[in-house]
């Protein structure tokens, strides 16, 4: 349990909503300053059946090529499509928000990272808080894979020892490709559905999703600081294109919210703001033997980065 | 009605097969001399279940920059999965078989192409034939997509003059991204489930299918024997790269050979080979008014290419 005056915050709906916008705003801080170069440009968009969004797009920066950092709360009459599927009253009211964001770094040192936190709920009282943060490395490093993990287990345990390594294993099995039999990277933490049943709950589920949010920046930028003037070479990138690829594979077959943001007709630049700015396939490419392409192939699968 | 010899052949598996087999080493032979320096590499696989293919691969060409020419034929015990689908009984036999194609061409004057013929058998009677042939140009120019679609429409009318536009309709339909509100290029045909309910019908959909397989060479050839030698520069590149990336799109989103096949854990390599070499996405593109691109993307609708 927290007792932090933070974690005491009702969690209203423009809580909520001012906490996401204000956490986009310090995320895009952070890695502009990391990057030193570029800076976000922000496109304002309206939804025609309620409600808008800001994206933030990155690109050609001295270390990000192409990211966005988007905020978004849309609303209205639920389509019927996702009703049924949830098992929802029809014409419900609904609103839902959050922070989603994807950065795809120019140097294959640096890993793709994701991150999402969001806030979902029906005018007939239904709601829950969902999220995660998740890290793609072109080349493991273990002891960065570990440094993030240690990051997401210190914003996880304040709210329950269980978290992190339910969370840890819910994110393994999301961003699994599969058809490639691998993961998308070495994972990170990953949460749906979090419901409450009083006030008190709700806060604490808040609480938990601040939490993560606010982890970002620390989990993150350490490992962009220490690998962004790494040298590479040709091979290096190339490699970086198949993995990206395989980032697209995921994201196009996979991902839950790609999906349901294309079949609910949303922004669809928005929602393929995730797609790398370059991404290439080979057939059936192999790494060579003990290189440093086949050791990540290696640790593409469910590990404890914790005790590695 | 045909009355050619050909058209009388008994629609065996066997013979269905060899005509496959025999469709892929012709294709594979015209496509190797347009190119006119790379061949193709053949892969043989086997299916766990029953069954396999000879996947062939063409890499790096003068021409062609990547593509795949697969046969492939499984069979065995039905996947549960899919008997639901398509309301089969259980544990039924089934067999599948093709020929199926992407081509990716290196310069932006020749277009993608994609071509597809199949047969499906279950154990207690249940086959049908589909297929189709469709073209991307990355610049659309429309006397070639009136001779593609001049020469589908030949290969169709002996079979029925409502077959071509009854087809041509479905491929518009069919190869269409939502979520672009755009075609995949300037289509083709595309046609599935050719039942029939005697002997005589299923030999006549065997011989419509023949048809469009042997139409494929004189569709394609000449549009890349016209367009291989254009000189480009690095802006049509970077627009191609655009227009591979929508290709990614519609086939991991909403291609359904390629789910199916990821589904039911077919062959990884086999299935993404219809994937570009390279790939590009840029946050919210628009073409200049007035361009080449803004020509082309106006003419990713369904339109009469026979009468444009």
């Amino acid at each position: 349990m927290q007792t932090s005056s933070q974690q005491q915050a009702t969690a209203t709906l423009e809580v909520i909503k001012n906490y996401f916008m204000d956490l986009q705003d310090r995320i895009c801080a952070g890695l502009e300053e990391e990057d030193g170069k570029a800076s976000f440009e922000e496109d304002k968009w309206e939804r025609p059946g309620g409600g808008g969004g800001r994206s933030r797009v990155i690109a050609n920066g001295k270390v990000f090529e192409k990211g966005g950092v988007n905020f978004s709360h849309v609303f209205g009459e639920m389509p019927e499509a996702i009703t049924q599927k949830l098992g929802l009253s029809a014409k419900v009211h609904f609103d839902a928000m959050g922070v989603s964001l994807v950065i795809h770094p120019e140097s294959p040192r640096v890993p793709i990272v994701h991150m999402n936190v969001r806030y979902f709920q029906t005018g007939d009282g239904t709601h829950w808080f969902g999220g995660g943060i998740d890290l793609t490395p072109i080349y493991v490093v273990p002891e960065d894979a570990t440094h993030f993990h240690k990051v997401l287990k210190s914003a996880c345990d304040p709210f329950g020892e269980h978290k992190y390594p339910e969370f840890k294993a819910w994110c393994d099995r999301y961003f699994f490709l599969k058809h490639r039999n691998e993961t998308r990277g070495i994972g990170g933490i990953f949460f749906d559905h979090l419901k409450a049943s009083n006030d008190e709950e709700k806060a604490e589920n808040f609480a938990f999703v601040r939490s993560v949010g606010d982890a970002f920046l620390d989990a993150y930028r350490p490992i962009v600081a220490k690998s962004k003037t790494l040298p590479y070479q040709d091979s290096h990138k190339n490699w970086q294109l198949l993995r990206r690829s395989r980032y697209v594979e995921f994201n196009l077959v996979y991902d839950k919210g790609t999906k349901f943001g294309l079949d609910t007709n949303g922004r669809t630049e928005s929602i393929l703001m995730s797609m790398p700015p370059l991404a290439a396939w080979k057939y059936n490419y192999q790494p060579e033997d003990d290189s440093e392409e086949a050791f990540t192939q290696a640790h593409l699968k469910p590990l404890d980065w914790l005790s590695i």
